[in-house]
């Protein structure tokens, strides 16, 4: 495990990272800013510059550099990842309503539904054309099946809404299509444009899906058990639309009938899905299902480590030891 | 002027070709099938097969084999410019409420609001790797800068709906970003693809910037003049929505002081745009805004013959007279 200085440095080097590429994003948003409307740019401003992370073009980044390539126009392929990121989710919060992000307005509350939308097909565009710039015809065939890879699961979770018998592999699918994919992708395409042979686009690749599921199951734990002081949301939103997420999944599978039965039937029922929260905490608990979801968590951010083990002559690298330090930082995230 | 044989021929040219894009594109969405969920390939298949004239499709490939290239892939990347035309449409309805669409349900409408936007990015992300792989960078490069122009022109759209004294530059601005811009890119693209040079890349976009911009100011025109039994739809839409269109903009350039006065007074009342219809109508009229709106468009198709000069050698070819017939056409329709 990683000691705290060691934790604290690889803090430090996400925000420098994060700063970095803002300032490549605002440098190209102001380099479209004389052809565009200015109510276009006001969105854009306020959408894309909100404090995040910034973790996909970091992803592009590191992946580049520890495939050798190190320089400015991998943080401007970067900067397309989070574009795309954004279009994502200016359209999804019109989907699900959503009328906050990162504690503002969400950019459809605040402009309304046309904006959002217009704004999203803008950034998506923009964002292609750049990954076709910068990664070419290999990495712009990635980056498309990303996108249509996600909105198939977007159609996906409309179906399984009224489903209430998901598997583990429906889970998964579900995962991947929300974050997994995009994740995977920024890795790969980080891979392509570092100039990395076969083996070190497809264990980056791997490395991606390990991480983006690792993300999304304790995401999906914090639903359950997360502190809304920091994570700044109310708990068990999950279970109040009726969504099954990898807990409530492995509880099923593992319950006697009458268990079973119970959460199905409040599954299923609207109202009880709010009021009996706490009473489906505790049963999941009883069979270990938060236990076992962050088990495979865990085993996700092994999974991440082992295929990055091609890299092995990189071993003392920054940039290895900042994708196992995202890798270890999903598991101890709060919020 | 055509005679009436040509007229046929080119028509019956337009029919067949159309029929061809249509099977070139159902072959790429069962491609696809396997891979996608069944609702999202129901919407698909209702959105994007509706008995359109494939028109950007045809311009990709007339473009292409008047540079010299005939083959099945100047299909396959026409058909992306169907694929982003019928994005935009799904999207657009959303945008102005459009509970119709030739005559049947928009996707909006049947499928609801969720599946139009997710339909739409898929279209938008499949047609940006069908443009990167047949046409490289610099086809993607001009195709993701004619979707970010028509987004930037739907925000004009947005900021000018308040204004009612748009000049016919404005005007020109609109119509590039409604309609000219991805039929330049079609022709452009087209010419790209088929190994044009220079001269022949700009003259074909060229060509489309005159076409498509006497499309749309004919379109605006059948707005006040068109025969609702042969246009599908009722006249009188614009001057309701307080848009102003060519007609109404050369007039208020021409009208004395009362005239203008009026038509201001109109354009600024909602009530009275609906009532008053007859009456800027005759106001039009007597100014020659109809007749001087008209004279504009054929000035554009007198355009797009010009700058196909450059292909004299051509000048017989099946190519050559269908891109003529589309810009005479576009004069002579009815709906």
């Amino acid at each position: 495990m990683q000691s705290v200085a060691h934790r604290e440095s690889f803090l430090a080097t996400v925000i420098e990272e994060a700063e970095k590429i803002d300032r490549y994003m605002r440098e190209d948003i102001a380099q479209l800013s004389p052809d565009f409307d200015g109510l276009l740019l006001e969105v854009l401003d306020y959408g894309l510059f909100n404090g995040g992370k910034r973790i996909r073009p970091l992803l592009v980044v590191l992946a580049s550099r520890l495939c050798g390539k190190t320089d400015a126009d991998s943080y401007r392929l970067g900067a397309a990842f989070e574009y795309l990121h954004a279009a994502t989710l200016f359209h999804d919060d019109i989907i699900d309503s959503s009328e906050t992000r990162r504690g503002k307005q969400s950019v459809f509350k605040k402009f309304g539904i046309i904006a959002a939308i217009l704004a999203g097909d803008f950034l998506h565009a923009q964002s292609m054309s750049m990954v076709g710039k910068y990664s070419g015809q290999a990495g712009l065939e990635v980056f498309c099946r990303a996108t249509t890879g996600m909105v198939d699961g977007e159609f996906m979770q409309l179906r399984n809404a009224q489903r209430h018998n998901l598997s583990e592999l429906d889970y998964y699918d579900a995962i991947m299509g929300k974050t997994g994919l995009l994740i995977a992708a920024a890795c790969e395409i980080g891979a392509i444009y570092g100039g990395g042979n076969a083996q070190s686009v497809k264990a980056l690749r791997e490395y991606g899906v390990h991480l983006g599921c690792a993300f999304q199951i304790i995401d999906d734990l914090l639903d359950y058990l997360g502190d809304p002081g920091k994570t700044g949301k109310a708990v068990g939103n999950d279970i109040a639309e009726g969504k099954m997420t990898l807990p409530l999944i492995l509880t099923i599978n593992a319950a006697d009938h009458t268990d079973r039965n119970r959460l199905m039937h409040v599954l299923d029922n609207q109202d009880e899905r709010v009021r009996c929260f706490d009473e489906v905490c505790a049963i999941i608990s009883r069979y270990g299902g938060f236990d076992e979801a962050r088990k495979r968590a865990e085993q996700e951010v092994e999974n991440a480590f082992m295929v990055l083990d091609v890299f092995s002559e990189k071993k003392n690298s920054l940039e290895l030891n900042v994708l196992q330090g995202l890798a270890l930082y999903v598991l101890s995230r709060e919020k």
